[in-house]
């Protein structure tokens, strides 16, 4: 992608999000590499397992199920690069526990169908474009080892966000009208409101969290 | 891969398995071509699934991470190769029950790490193998698509076979040797008794379920 088209993809994932990420939370993951790299790691595994839960429960949509099959395969792809990125920098792959920011967004999908469907692909592109945006800041902020790699994953982000936005449009158009703007709230709260632990998605972590409660991830003496 | 180096990994996977696929699944096979593919679908899924669940629980490992989120990606690309074909031929994805095959086979994992993980990756193997032997069963008896498809799939289960095992060996090549005997009669029973519905990985299916009990499976008129 040139430039000038990554530059156009960016402007209309933050024209769609409903607030920069806070520069705090931009300056806690530099100072926390590691934990970033882990929950990234997380992200992406994660994300593919979301496409295949969608790939069990909505048999009867073929163009839906070779979408989300195809997307599955570049998450996992992304997480073997960022996996591969951690082991380069030798970071142990310790466990951390979820975000609050997807279970906060998941709480707002329907139960019912099609609305679960309608919400959960929104929920996605809610998601990929907060992704986006986040490794865009990122990119000015982090060693160049880290930079490399989320300059590369911006387009597909960005791609992804704008799929899931027109597959959910597609199901239902007057839904997703009507759902953005709870959505987009929330996700302005998780985002800017302090946190209990840092994370890819989370809000800037509160000064006292920081400060000696944060979770310790083993990294060598070098880095 | 050549044909002759295809021939010793098809060798390969025939010394490994208890015994070949009864004639009578193959026959069962042809007559039930829109369910086979449907079963064929859902097991590409569940193997991906599967290998995606291994990558939460063992994160410690990062040479296993990496080659399942590969195995992951190839699953997923075969299960939207085998619902492309089910889309050309008009068949609809209907739901299906699973197999007693996979459960019967993972009823024997054990609970407890490291043996979980040997297991586990044993059971793979064990299918992975099946898989293979069943495809080039198949090849002789199915329409041209399905089986130029299936002969493409071919080699990659044959790969997958081997290298869940020498994953499997790496980790513990003693319980490797202990469990495999239990494991391999166990799947002998499950192929070659009757079973009580028709799938990829199912016994034949006994006369009077095929006469009238069968699900039955929207197919074009002209199929």
């Amino acid at each position: 992608m040139s430039t000038a088209a990554l530059a156009r993809e960016l402007a209309a994932v933050r024209d769609f999000l409903p607030c920069a990420t806070p520069t705090a939370w931009l300056e806690q993951a530099a100072a926390n590499l590691p934990l970033l790299l882990i929950d990234h790691a997380n992200c992406e595994k994660k994300a593919a397992g979301n496409a295949l839960s969608m790939m069990y429960r909505y048999v009867d949509r073929p163009a839906l199920l070779q979408r989300l099959s195809r997307f599955a395969r570049e998450e996992l792809r992304h997480f073997e690069q960022v996996h591969a990125l951690m082991l380069a920098r030798g970071i142990a792959y310790a466990p951390l526990t979820a975000s609050r920011y997807a279970a906060g967004l998941r709480a707002l999908v329907a139960t019912r169908e099609p609305e679960r469907l309608v919400d959960s692909l929104l929920v996605s592109a809610v998601v990929e474009a907060r992704s986006c945006e986040r490794f865009a800041g990122l990119v000015d902020v982090l060693p160049e080892d880290v930079a490399s790699l989320y300059r590369g994953l911006l387009a597909s982000e960005a791609r992804h966000f704008r799929n899931y936005l027109t597959l959910a449009r597609e199901v239902d158009a007057g839904r997703v009208a009507a759902r953005l703007p709870e959505l987009l709230a929330t996700e302005a709260r998780l985002v800017t409101e302090p946190d209990c632990a840092f994370r890819f998605h989370s809000g800037p972590v509160a000064a006292d969290v920081t400060n000696g409660r944060q979770e310790r991830v083993k990294v060598p003496a070098s880095s």
